[in-house]
């Protein structure tokens, strides 16, 4: 019996230096990476990114005219995702706005109030654990004629002051 | 003699085994922080980003509006770093503009030559190891009154994408 427990304390104990190497020598690689604009490789990559959402899927930006943008979302909604959406006043009442579009679906929306600043952002964060930002406004012009950059970094704790961020915004947005 | 070998030995393995734990079991901490806006403080700690820049500052901004950060860009220049500066053509004959100022300074500038399209990248690479972009014009009202985010991310390799976009860009903008 002795014989027995010592082979079990050695293939523990083995175990535990090869969870330790993984872990210390070889960290698990973070999803990370640079999309480039104009390419609409690069829009197909972010709603590859957004179609990934499982539980929480927040959306920050400054307007959405981009249908496969917009589709993205919903899919994620309709999936049982918890999506908030914010953007912009003015671009809410522009032609094409699909603002009230993902409303009519059932997702909350909130828009600034503020005539004189813009609601600038362009900022999703997905699961709580990662951050997509950059230039890119969900446009078809950003997709096919402007030069935009988006970065996507796993970074739960970054997430967590943009989600405070969001939060804030959302509670300043809401009409009392 | 020997035991001085030995003592030097076991002093050797000792700082070893000390730099494994600091690198291993603690890495050391990398620069990475979220700057939100409207707030004049996000605009400071940018500024000390910039200051920190001591080799290269690649800058591809929209526009440059902020007296505050061209004054940033040109310090750079003056102690030494080479700047090299991209921005919108629609922007750069705005009032206010200061790319004329930046260029008549002597730091390299390119401006996109394309009216149906925008250069509208907001992103800085310092060094070759920090990233800063997001939703950020480099402008007074982007400071004081918009939403807007910046993400700084310390990580060589998605430096060098943005390096190679911004040199691409360049050499795009560049007079034939
Ligand atoms: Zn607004
Ligand atoms: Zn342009």
């Amino acid at each position: 019996v002795q014989l027995d427990a010592d082979k079990e304390a050695l293939r523990w104990l083995e175990a535990y230096v090869l969870a330790l190497q993984e872990n210390l020598m070889r960290p698990l690689p973070k999803a990370r990476e640079a999309l480039f604009f104009p390419d609409p490789a690069s829009e197909q990559r972010l709603i590859q990114w957004l179609d990934r959402a499982q539980r929480e899927l927040y959306v920050c930006v400054f307007t959405i005219t981009n249908n496969h943008l917009r589709d993205a979302v919903t899919r994620a909604h309709d999936r049982g995702v918890a999506v908030k959406v914010i953007s912009d006043d003015e671009c809410m009442k522009q032609i094409g706005s699909d603002i009230q579009y993902i409303r009519d679906r059932g997702i909350p929306t909130e828009t600034d109030t503020n005539p004189d600043a813009h609601m600038h952002n362009k900022f999703v964060v997905i699961d709580k654990e990662i951050l997509i930002t950059g230039s890119f406004n969900w446009t078809v012009q950003a997709v096919n004629a402007n030069q935009e950059n988006l970065v996507v970094v796993h970074d739960p704790e970054i997430c967590q002051q943009y989600i405070t961020y969001f939060d804030n915004l959302w509670a300043s947005f809401r009409p009392v």
